[in-house]
């Protein structure tokens, strides 16, 4: 049997009815919908945020999994909802910049503009675009659905670029992607670039008026109360304390930077 | 193949394993039930919420859904568990109010007593019917038992109304139904309903010193610091701002009140 | 059909992605797994509390039940990832003592050191075994491969044992094993340990400057702030307060004690 996943991504939050909502209606348009939550706490309309954490996860799922991701502060204007045919996954969300990273990593293979009115769940709320096109959406994709069917074709997408590097008088400016809930920093940089930046030598990192100058293999390796860089889940180098959180002791926040250079 | 889907409603949080112990309960049953999150968060023992939010969701769910919804200040005291056949669902949950604008929206068809205690997990905790009693009560509908197999007929439930719009010297007296995450504020007023009230004329809604008289058609037609109304998606007029909670700028409350007149 | 279900418990909470990766993981290797959350609030790093949560929810999972538990202080370190088979489950998590009392209780029948680098998801990041090791193990286990295939088999695990009652001078020191979202909290006693300590009599139990007296069998049964004693649902009696938090009242954590005698 072929299993029809959609998992689901959206700055909901778990305590409302919203996202029960959003999977009754994939529910009613093919029971045999599985749904599987990667998450619903986005930060509240934080599209960026929600770009990384769809990109960082979309690529653990089984070819031919249909995301349906919503974080969406233009609900109910005129931003288009889309649907969007990778090489190995169908993505379903609005325009506006959520999707990109993930459908062009994946190599973006057709988008339609979802118009087709006869898969809205009725009547639309123009507040709740997940429950009644994107949820629908989705689910007709999950069950088989042609993407054509759900509304005309569109030439492109909004951008949503994650910060580059920057090269400074200092040193090699990097931004602070994403700070997950332990505290852990993951900045723009994997570990590949960072040998061939450094080229045999030692590394500081400066933020604010803290020096980060340790990589570390593991947690354990960590003395208590170090920071120090490790080769972080996400792909990316992480800054992380050992049981504390670097965020806290650093102060920062995603969109913050700090500045490497050689030693 | 029939789908055997088991919709949960509980205000158990997810910080403890106690609906993991519920779904496992219910496999433990029929191990091809599948069980779809409604919400965990219900306030403690708030039978109001949870049946707003259980009358809100139900129709968004595929006919022949079971719901199973625990929200229950009298666990292990006289209060009945009992099932509910209407017309298109089946419910499972306390007889104290909590499934009744659901059911009673949906026509209530037949109300068992759930006594039988063969289908019970055993020992039965007087602190965890959910686990004992609606899990696999639920579980067993789902798989196919008929309702009366649970327990012996009961002719009505316990009743529990929202609140009525109620017409004062000063204007029509509303109350807050409910307030989501993002602070939104859910009125017992229908946007049909405000429309026959204003007879073409402009509105006035006034909650302690604050009056809100604009209604908007989506979020970012709304000015910023602005309260509005808009049609929300429970089918009700919300009192709304945009990017923040109108429900920390009015410091309001479920059950509070505004008073509507026409200007 | 037979039904693939892996039952899972960490430490990573709801907000990251973390745990949708590792469900997108265990789909990658069979899309028919289907996953079933015990909880992911187990308090950060806190082998002890994920220990009792597993062995207080493990046996009402339908036979066959893979139960994956990350609670990993010590990942990319040297402790040993492991899948253990019981009478009735299999179990797979890190050698911390997390799965002990899980499977020490459903009876031990083989251990198996996770070394098969070949199920491991590609390449293994030192911080998240949960994504790389820990979920396609599961997944393959649910799918039915042979525990035998995972690893090579390893004698014993390490043991982590719940605080026992000790006798002293003033009496029996009962240690607090758990405290729920609700503030009730769990004893290292069950009910028919007290029955035969009190032999008939009453008891006291005294914590700092408080005693409780009572035994309540139902919630309703206690007066508004009352502390009492009930046959709570982990099979241990709890101390509860009604409408309250019991934790709260007597402003204690779990690991903390109170001194129980004869009256």
């Amino acid at each position: 049997m072929l299993e029809k996943i959609v998992a689901l991504l959206t700055d909901f939050g778990s305590r409302d009815v919203f996202v029960g909502i959003m999977k009754g209606t994939m529910l009613s348009v093919d029971a045999s919908v599985r749904c599987v939550d990667l998450t619903h706490a986005v930060p509240p309309q934080d599209v960026q945020t929600g770009a990384f954490e769809l990109y960082s996860s979309y690529r653990y799922f089984p070819v031919g999994t249909v995301f349906c991701a919503v974080v969406d502060p233009g609900v109910g204007s005129e931003r288009k909802p889309v649907a969007v045919e990778t090489s190995r996954y169908r993505f379903v969300g609005p325009d506006n910049g959520l999707l990109f990273p993930a459908v062009n990593d994946d190599k973006i293979k057709r988008i339609v503009s979802i118009e087709n009115e006869d898969i809205y769940q009725r009547p639309v709320a123009t507040t709740f675009h997940g429950r009644d096109i994107f949820a629908p959406a989705a689910a007709h994709l999950a069950a088989g659905m042609e993407l054509e069917r759900l509304g005309p074709v569109q030439k492109s997408l909004i951008r949503l670029d994650f910060p580059e590097q920057v090269q400074t008088a200092g040193g090699l400016k990097l931004t602070f992607l994403y700070i997950d809930t332990f505290g852990n920093i993951v900045l723009n940089i994997r570990r590949e670039d960072l040998n061939r930046f450094l080229t045999g030598r030692g590394f500081d990192l400066r933020i604010g008026s803290l020096h980060i100058t340790s990589l570390r293999e593991h947690y354990t390796q960590a003395e208590m109360g170090e920071l120090f860089l490790i080769d972080g889940s996400f792909g990316y180098l992480e800054i992380s304390a050992r049981d504390q959180s670097a965020a806290d002791i650093l102060n920062v926040e995603p969109g913050d930077t700090g500045i490497l250079s050689r030693q």
